[in-house]
This record gives structure tokens, sequence and C-alpha cells, in this order.
């Protein structure tokens, strides 16, 4: 039997690669400027994130003809295969076409609905978290252990991070997110894959991300597992593009706690 | 009479200097690791805030013996003078010790109360943004304008940075802070300068910021001005470390909106 290293490894790096070239075209359409269209449902896309996209695409068929993609821009293809790439070229296209720096790209593979690795890079920050099944979680570099709070420590100190609340509000929780940063006294709005690369990396206790696709969070869990930590998906729901889905995640006792604190008071 | 310009340029050369050695300092900081010491009002300073204090002091003692300065961490040196230096080390030290790289170093002086320049630099994000009086406001190296909102584009679509919710209860002002992510449907936790330098920037329509100390924001006023933008102080509060300040600050149409819904509520 392949160990879960050897079998993960050489599409860690497969993936590392690429997302090296799509860093590149992103912060080459930052300098250069980019031309930013809106989409039916409100949303933007710029012309950074289709041609991040299709570089992405176009390694992906080179070396694995046969994988099925998954991209927020373009649609599926072969999803009849075991493997699955998930692509969401610039996670956070509303900060990067205001210049905020914290949007990022992922990247991850699944086989069987296993995740075999995930990247979230962030082009703007210089900073990058990555994992393989069986090989850790890295950020920048240096191995992640998200050890857990010691009873000693108060959760208090922990500061929690959330998306948006309209999109606590796309999950039918707006209330659930007043819940949180009135109970919480030290909650940040870290939006996107930002909020996901501080989770996964303990600088913040927990995240908090509501109403999300599958491409949002597709690197986060084998991150959050790798490092030692805890995911837990607390909820999703159907609208009209697809499924939306509800996570908590990080170091473990401050997720159990934080999913005390979101369940619904009693009575509603 | 010597103009703006030739008043405020040599002052700006030295501040943007000693920021680039403070820089250099808290980056070896993050590489090599630092101590975190917890302060008697329960906050955190660090051997980086502190060392880089004393760099930037001792900077200004050389070059400009006689002015004053006011920071963070030590007592304050010519309180009578007309020049004051005002300096914040690493603003945002709880981001700083958990590697949140948001964090920032503030410098400015004013003379007889009157900002003379002003730089905010984000070591952990190779972003800075300065301004000299009559010199206009710079976001690495480019000229920043803060065109106003063109009154056809909605004010929703103008993204809404705040600090940390527990600084607005600082201020007494919780419910403002409710009133505010229930109130406008993109509403950030962009703590403390981070959220400056991107609505200094354009990059978020206004910041609104309560509870902060003046050295929080001790750049920020002039940075808005030479920008083109508009700086409201909505109220202050004495407590025992001295004055606390409520601020609102960006795009004007944005700021005007912003300081309309965060009135207290007509009864109250």
């Amino acid at each position: 039997m392949t160990s879960a290293f050897q079998a993960s490894q050489p599409y860690l790096e497969a993936t590392l690669e690429m997302v090296d070239l799509a860093r590149r075209l992103i912060r080459q359409k930052m300098a250069d400027g980019f031309e930013v269209h809106t989409k039916p449902d409100g949303t933007f896309v710029t012309d950074a994130d289709m041609e991040a996209e299709t570089l992405l695409r176009k390694r992906i068929v080179e070396r694995f003809p046969d994988h099925g993609i998954v991209g927020e821009e373009f649609p599926a293809r072969h999803p009849e295969s075991p493997f699955q790439w998930v692509l969401d070229p610039v996670d956070g296209t509303l900060s990067f076409t205001r210049g905020i720096p914290l949007f990022g790209v992922i990247v991850s593979l699944h086989h069987e609905g296993k995740p075999v690795c995930g990247v979230i890079d962030h082009p703007g920050l210089d900073l990058r978290v990555w994992a393989g099944a069986g090989l850790g979680a890295y950020r920048n570099g240096t191995r992640i252990s998200l050890p857990d709070l010691p009873a000693e420590v108060a959760l208090e100190s922990e500061i929690i991070a959330t998306g948006d609340r309209n999109h606590f509000c796309k999950g039918g929780k707006g209330d659930a997110f007043d819940r949180l940063v009135t109970g919480h006294p030290q909650v940040r709005t870290y939006a996107d894959c930002f909020g996901h690369t501080m989770a996964v990396s303990g600088s913040v206790g927990a995240m908090v991300d509501y109403g999300l696709r599958w491409w949002d969070f597709s690197a986060t869990e084998l991150l959050v597992r790798e490092a030692g930590g805890r995911f837990v998906t607390t909820g999703s729901r159907q609208d009209e593009g697809g499924l939306r889905y509800n996570i908590i995640f990080g170091k473990p006792r401050v997720v159990d706690a934080i999913v005390t604190l979101m369940q619904e008071p009693a009575g509603t």
C-alpha cells in the first residue's frame, strides 16, 4: 500500500508550481491594471481572475489530462473523474479590485472526495499556507501546529475571524453574526481566504465563515486537520447557485466553544 | 514667507528615513522572535515596540534636539516645544504578537498643533502611506487622491472599515458599532492602522474608529486632508489614561453618510 506521504507529495509539488505561476500573473495584473466586470449575481470578476483560472486549467490539463476540474469562472471538466481539482483563482475579488491586499488564490486536489493537497496563496502579502495529506501543514515554509488553547488561558484572549456579515445573510444567518460579535470581545471580519490563512496557522483562535461556496474553502479542511486543528460544518443551504456551507475551524477548544456560542438560542 | 512645501519637505524626508530603520528592526524581530509583556492596562508590549521607539527617539534627539516627543511606551520629552513628534512604534501589538501582518509603525510631526508630516508603515506588508503639509499623500510612491463617490454610485457598494468592537466599548459606544454593522452591508473590522491605510488611500470608503489614543491616529488627519478626503472627530471621552477620541474619515460623501448613520437614534 502506498503511504499518504508517497501519494500526495507529487500532487502537492505540482500544485505549488502552478500557484507560483498564478501568483506571478496576478502580481503583474496588480502592477499593470485590469478590467472589472459585474457578474449576473452582482459579484465582480476581473480579467486577472479569468486569466489565472485559464492558466491553472491549462497546467492541470497538460499534466493530468484525465482529472476533473471545478472552478469559479468556467464550466466543470471531467465531472466523472475520481480526481477533482478545485480552483478559486482570486478569492476576495472585491478586495482585489479595491487594492486591499488580503485576497488569495486557492487550489486543491481531491480523490474520491478526500483531500489530497491544498494551497492558499496571497500574492499581495508574500504569504502562503499549504498542506498535503499525511505531509503536515506549512506557512511560508514553517510547519504549522495548532496547539490547543491551554485550559488556564481564557477563551476571551483569542481573536475570532469571520467573513462579511452579508455572507452570513446569504446563509440566512445575519443574526448569528450579530450574536458572535456581541458575544465574544475580539471578533474581526477577515473576509475571504485571509481569515482562513490566519485560522489554519493559529494567528486567530478560530474562524466562523457562513454562506460559502465549495471553492471558497476547498483547501481549508485539509490545512486545519494537518495542522492538528478542528473543522466543523454547522449547516448548509441550497440557493439558485447551488449549496452554501457554514463552517467553523481552528484550535479545537476554541472551535468547540464557538460552536456552542453560535447555536440557535433555545425557543427560536 | 516659507511655503508649506519648503517647510515640510525636509521633515518628511527625515521621517521616512527613520521609519526605514524602524521597519528593518521590526522585520528582524519578526524573523528572530521577541518577548511579549502584559502592561498594567491589560494590553501587550514587546521588546520590538520598546526597541523601535528607542531607535526613533534616538534619531529625533540627534537631528532635532529641541523638539518634543510623545510616544506610547516612554515619558514625553520637551512638552513645551512648538515641534512635537508623535510615535506609535507598533500600532496593533496584538496582531504583531499573533503573526497577523496588519500592524504598523506610525510617526508624525506637528508644529504648534498643526500636522507637518505623517507616515504609516506596514513592515509585514511592504506597504506604506505618507503625507507632508502641502506635498500631497502617497501610497507606496503613488500619489493618492480620494475622488468623492459619484452621486450615481450607491453608498452600499463601499466597504466601511472599523476598529475592534471592544475599542468602541472603551469609548462607551458598543451600541454604535452594532448600529454600523447592521446598518451598512459591507463593514470590515480592519483594526488599528491597517484600516487607516485602507481608508486614506480609498481602498475602503471610510473608516469609523472609536476609543483611540492620540498616537493611534496622529498621522491620519494629514493623510486624509492631503488626499482630498474628509476627517471628522465625532466625540471624545476622558478615562484613567487620558482622552480617547472617536473619528470617521475617508471619501467626503461616504463620511457624511456614515456620520449621519452613527448619530444617536432620536430619544436616546
